[in-house]
């Protein structure tokens, strides 16, 4: 579990600044560095890095999604709840439902294989998921927000015997109805990524199993990278989901 | 997952009234019914029914202490959390902690063969817990209480990467700390016992490798089971665990 | 694991004749019967009651090739073949290589998803699978034939940490090479199907995630019953794979 | 999985000399050393570096024997097959067999814990399990020899569902009888050990929940060490199980 090393664990942007200069110090390299792969597409490799073993480990793998036919909604269609979408498309589960409450978001969740999308500002989630599961709710619900707000909802759409599989970063606590839940069996889980499975994604990758690249909606040069950083910040309006920095055109 | 049947489930004590009679229908027995054993004291069967697998299920497997050496703490010494006890020796965990606030269920947890008890009324087990375990917490914490108290405290002493295991029968929403816990790559569980497990049990008892007459503290004949009852309401005064009530001396 | 009940089990074409008939009594039939979803293909549900099912249990599942990106090599191109790769397909395999001495069996194999088809009455078999693999073998290998040198195979395609999952029945003993596999970390299975997926396989071809009716070669209605025996019997020729004879055209 | 690393892996005894000098030095000993615990006997850790991971990993785990009550055999009583009766003691399986042609070694394990011994140069072994398992063998064999004898031996006994782990190191390939066993689901596994449990052992020797002491029959000074293995050479003779060489009286 690297992400709990005592020393090590998560280093960049965290305990010490980032990477974004020409060259940088990397500790522990000798455990967490991997080959490029040949004719792989660098940009691709970006989102190894983080989006994706985030949402493969913390909500994919978590939320046991392997079973084929299964349902499953993914509460926030961010880069995160998008990365979290096309990992769960390793597996077949029956029906992938993803709710925000942004348009462009989830019609770009529906381009990237979500079968039902709902928006959560003009419907009422529970109520549609309940109609499409036959009242019981999803086998697993992923939470790629992290609101208190989010994660109870989770909380109402899980079934019987179902997962909550949390991947948002969260500020404050949340009410747990374990009046209702204690004899739902159902399991929680918090993660934070130890990036156990990026060899695991390099194959995918490779194998052409998932598309990194439809994660990136911006690039820009590193001459240009104050925009970038405010292209990133009003993602509501600029569309922005992931943008990728070169040193060169 | 019995508990969840649409049809049937938890049905004797729950949706129609019990078997304390003479003769009783059984709705569903072709499936729920076992051969009791040549050679196996009834008394402990009757542990069977309830206490002990779903000590088991909710409590030990749902906890996953089969690793040797690890830590656990379990809340709460009364039948249940004794019946966690119980079960989790069937295991090598390197600590078993029980904490309570009444020291007579203690004693009776040490006899039972727990490593340490912590009386919370008298001392702060979330102290104790660290200096037990170098700072870090249990690797796994069984709730056997069903407070809103007894649950925030699981969540001060589970270790990073550790579960929870809810067993307790709760009526009130908890505090989910998430705002420490989202990144503490935790498992919380809940379920309602499915006995999956009571012919693992059987076989256990049978081999002698757990004693479920532990559990039981007093007995009594069939026309005298309104003391039955006062004895078990008033467990505080009379120390009782499970209470036997026979047709016959 | 109901394949191998005391009473039960493996019934209909084993222990009792079939059910080629208008009314079958079904032994078990309370444990054993799904009901039809609506608007779901027949034909397709009568590949629900055996071959996929083994396939998926005995093969796929066995094989534990949910791993995204790992190869797979499964020999033999036969109706049981072709069910284990459709129901691979569930998950992400990077490659699924097809091995067998009939072209017209991989051809159908290519056309239902495998990556690499391999003729071993042409090529060998180990070379082709090293050379594909860096020279380590496949993580997971499926018999699907039932000879001795169909599971010999298996034993040299097998890389260090995988799994040969049988799902042929044998007549003979085979020559397992432990001089060289003991130290090898792999894993050997067996299964007679439990058809404990029906439910699984049922939501799976709901969600079209899978389309059973691709083995489905020819249909009869009931009074050409012994043509459609016929056809069977001699598939070499006729390309049979699965035939489906009806009451009424 | 480090016995399959392409550099590293098993190198002392395999690929260069051992380590029986004063100063060694340890190829990837950043990844393989443990800090001693303060107050741990030394000699029993010296069997933490081999032949417990080994018995724990290859035997104990790949044979799955944490569920309580079942019934387990382990053929070889030398100190391979008595470290698995040691490891298979942190759980509580509900009768452990050993076999072995050495009336010493199977007293040796009865005084460690087997339920049943059994000399299979005087009885037959196969007889003697069938009736302690009402006719269906055993849930777990674990084949700690190294011979056909042996292996074919675990195929005789492992009941429908069970599973056989090989510890043994195997010179010859052995007769798998597929033409019984394909239908048995039964799971074989191979292993080199990977010393990934080497962590869990110490903090079980740490909790004195096995005490690897009982393996070591014999103690020698480093000028004696010749005589150290004369011993061991003539175990039959000697008893010897596993013999220390210390540096110091």
């Amino acid at each position: 579990m690297y992400s709990h090393c005592v020393t090590g664990g998560w280093i960049l942007g965290n305990t010490i600044d980032g990477t974004q200069a020409q060259y940088v110090r990397i500790p522990h390299a000798d455990t967490s560095l991997y080959r490029i792969p040949q004719g792989v597409d660098e940009d691709a490799l970006v989102m190894l890095s983080d989006v994706l073993p985030t949402a493969f480990e913390c909500g994919v793998l978590n939320g046991k999604i392997e079973t084929p036919g299964i349902s499953v909604a993914i509460i926030g269609a961010g880069p995160i709840g998008l990365a979290t979408l096309l990992t769960a498309r390793f597996f077949s589960p029956g029906t992938i439902i993803m709710i925000d409450r942004d348009d462009n978001r989830l019609q770009i969740a529906k381009r990237l294989g979500a079968d039902v999308v709902i928006n959560n500002a003009s419907h009422d989630p529970i109520e549609e998921v309940k109609r499409l599961t036959g009242g019981v709710g999803v086998d697993a619900v992923i939470e790629a927000v992290g609101t208190p707000e989010a994660f109870e909802l989770c909380e109402e759409l899980v079934a019987p015997g179902g997962r909550i599989a949390n991947v948002g970063v969260h500020g404050k606590k949340v009410d747990l109805h374990l009046e209702k839940l204690w004899s739902q069996n159902i399991t929680i889980t918090t993660r934070l990524v130890d990036t156990v499975t990026t060899h695991i994604l390099l194959k995918a990758v490779q194998a052409k199993k998932v598309d990194p690249n439809s994660l990136i909606s911006h690039h820009f040069t590193f001459d240009r990278i104050l925009d970038a950083y405010d292209t990133f910040g009003r993602a509501a309006d600029t569309g922005a989901l992931k943008v990728i920095i070169s040193m060169t055109d």
